[in-house]
């Protein structure tokens, strides 16, 4: 039974893990916040407090941290008392805190894979490069390390785990899709940091398909989506985290994750790489500053907390899942629609830090009851996942399924 | 009789100037080339030998020199024994390379309104912020400054002039018109300092019109032109230092600048501007760096100046001036085609660096000639036209006229 819970990172989905964290303290313990800039994570407490969302009395405490100082992180796990660490601050610090996390013995969680800056879309699998190398060390030592407990990567690979178990004999292709149909109202706007945006889409596009790794560009392969909700969509096979351990993961199926762009986004995006503005590669101006451009395009774009007010519409992210079951071909959409409105009235965040923020929650959750306490490594569809999508039925992402048995919520009885 | 030239600045323009200068050598002496990078001044004085423009034997240097700093720039005026300074350099070094000049008591010259890193169009008559600050003090001390003297301003106003002189007896509109009918072949290139070419257009557009200073926004005013060689192009009213000093000198005509732009052009610039990358407001990256973002924009740019070897078509600039002459309306325009390919055959540098290099050399030697040395602050429509444009006509950029007579050579007889 392990509790209480350090959250690393501060933005709009720390906001949310927060919230959720206080919405069921009595199950997670004391809260602790931790980022480079306090002030965010003190932000953070007072909404929590405005909100009254703490459902037993904890602690709840902001805390200053360079997440990339291994003993400093080390220290605040041990002096905070903290069983478990929810990492979702930025993709550069995932290594660090995982070996704190290792050093004192407490579980780890991150949302996203890890990046180091100056590097983009390396080898696949990308778990491979950093995360996977610890594994051996984790189950040694009987660490608990969720990686990529989001909604995509996470749930997602759920629901794809999910589709295994209970819906087909033989998975033959997995198209995880992600339409985000809300409005921010802003001329253009990122709905996470803009840096690690950018970079998922400046890369090779991987996707697995007949037994190996196959590259694309971006915006190289279009396909129209029907959604439940949120209707027909463009989508383009993206790069994503997910790919990468669901192709070790799946038997052998194809694997693509599509990503919902409207022409705008397209536009800026081109306009912007095209230029060399994207680059995580350091340029000099002409009085001879080095500045990386991406750096500033991300300091000029609007910070994705602050779109949550205004944000109307709905996310609508889900596996489409086909293959054979009793000897015939079908198709299964398994899926959750969020709403940017709902989700900023609850815990003061936009759809898309809300979807990204519950997961890790109800992992928290699972590994306090000692349910997905698994004493080492694991990726989100290595774990069982009914466990994990009826905590999340009960605390805002409930779960759907569209076959050709007609749409409706996943059953829990 | 003034000769020696120093020339500020080593990029495009600047090497256009000292090729100039060097088919020039018998009228203008020393050729002095001063730039923060003396590498690239040095490369200039090679493309000079390498071309072997130099037409009589005379000095022919590279220097370093941070123009902003008023002493040095004094000091090398005085080692070189320049007594005529081109000031090709930034926009932000008018202001001291003036001081330095009527210090020195040397002729001074640029093709640029001054400008401060920091402010963006300012109060117009934007000459009245800085330059005419400076004109009582040049009257008084017998300097010659002759302000704005590449293409536009420069060409233009001469054009104005000619016109006023010898096309009408009342003048109740001057349009200036710049198309570049080019290609370089890069997704996007600015054909001149990408950091001065965008602060022309992020600001208020003024135009002089009604006996009153008017305002737009960039691309809200656009008009399809019929040009001679380069046909039909759509132009926007944009904001331009000529439009400052005439609306001083004609008589309370109507004067309008127009750019032609593409559509794509337009969409680069419409999305960095409304991201805020062409700001020159600094900005902090997520990591404490304050930057420029408009100076990380001109750091992905290509330099304009290598645009150059692959540059295809031609720029059409002029006048089309209305109004009254013998009691009849008559409409004319006055203009020049240079051409991109035979101006790097000539000089190594782009047409629009050509047409912008080319008229300071011809100014140059008019105050050689004591024609131009008019011992004042002087904008290019205050001076005689044709002795100017009879240079120009010589050195490569001729002048043509298209009336109701039809489309011919400015007559020289």
């Amino acid at each position: 039974m392990k509790k209480n819970v350090l959250i690393i990172g501060a933005g709009g989905v720390a906001q949310v893990v927060a919230h959720k964290c206080a919405q069921n303290s009595d199950v997670l313990g004391d809260i602790h916040i931790a980022s480079r800039t306090v002030d965010k994570c003190r932000k953070i407490v007072e909404s929590v407090r405005e909100k009254k969302s703490l459902k037993t009395e904890v602690k709840l405490e902001a805390h200053a941290l360079d997440a990339l100082d291994v003993e400093a992180t080390k220290a605040l796990i041990v002096s905070t008392g903290s069983q478990i660490v929810i990492n979702v601050g930025s993709a550069f610090v995932n290594m660090s805190v995982l070996r704190a996390c290792m050093d004192t013995g407490v579980a780890y969680m991150d949302t996203a894979i890890h990046e180091e800056p100056n590097k983009i879309c390396e080898t696949p699998p990308w778990y491979g490069n950093y995360e996977w190398k610890r594994a051996a060390e984790c189950k040694e030592k009987g660490i608990t390390a969720i990686l990529g407990v989001g909604f995509d990567p996470g749930v997602v690979n759920a629901y794809a785990r999910l589709a295994k178990d209970e819906y087909f004999d033989k998975i033959t292709d997995v198209d995880i899709v992600d339409i985000n149909a809300g409005n921010h109202g802003k001329y253009f706007a990122t709905n996470f940091d803009p840096e690690i945006n950018f970079r998922e889409f400046t890369g090779v596009v991987y996707s697995w398909q007949k037994g190996a790794w196959q590259t694309n560009r971006m915006f190289e392969v279009g396909k129209e989506f029907d959604l439940p909700v949120v209707g027909k969509r463009q989508a383009y096979m993206t790069g994503h985290d997910e790919v990468h351990s669901l192709s070790k993961n799946m038997d052998g199926a194809d694997v693509r994750f599509w990503m919902g762009f409207g022409d705008h986004y397209i536009n800026v995006f081109t306009v912007l790489k095209n230029l060399g503005l994207l680059s995580e590669q350091p340029v000099k101006t002409a009085e001879g500053l080095e500045v990386v451009p991406l750096k500033v395009v991300k300091a000029v774009l609007p910070d994705p907390a602050s779109l949550a007010p205004g944000y109307e519409g709905k996310t609508c992210i889900g596996d489409f899942v086909k293959g054979l079951k009793d000897g015939r071909e079908r198709e299964v959409f398994i899926y959750n629609v969020a709403d940017h409105r709902q989700a900023y009235e609850e815990v003061g965040s936009q759809g898309i830090s809300y979807t990204a923020g519950v997961p890790p929650v109800a992992a928290a959750m699972l590994i306090a009851s000692g349910e997905w306490d698994a004493r080492q490594m694991a990726n989100v569809e290595e774990l069982p996942p009914r466990p994990f999508l009826d905590i999340l039925n009960r605390i805002g992402l409930p779960t759907r399924i569209k076959d050709e048995q007609g749409d409706r919520p996943l059953s829990f009885s």
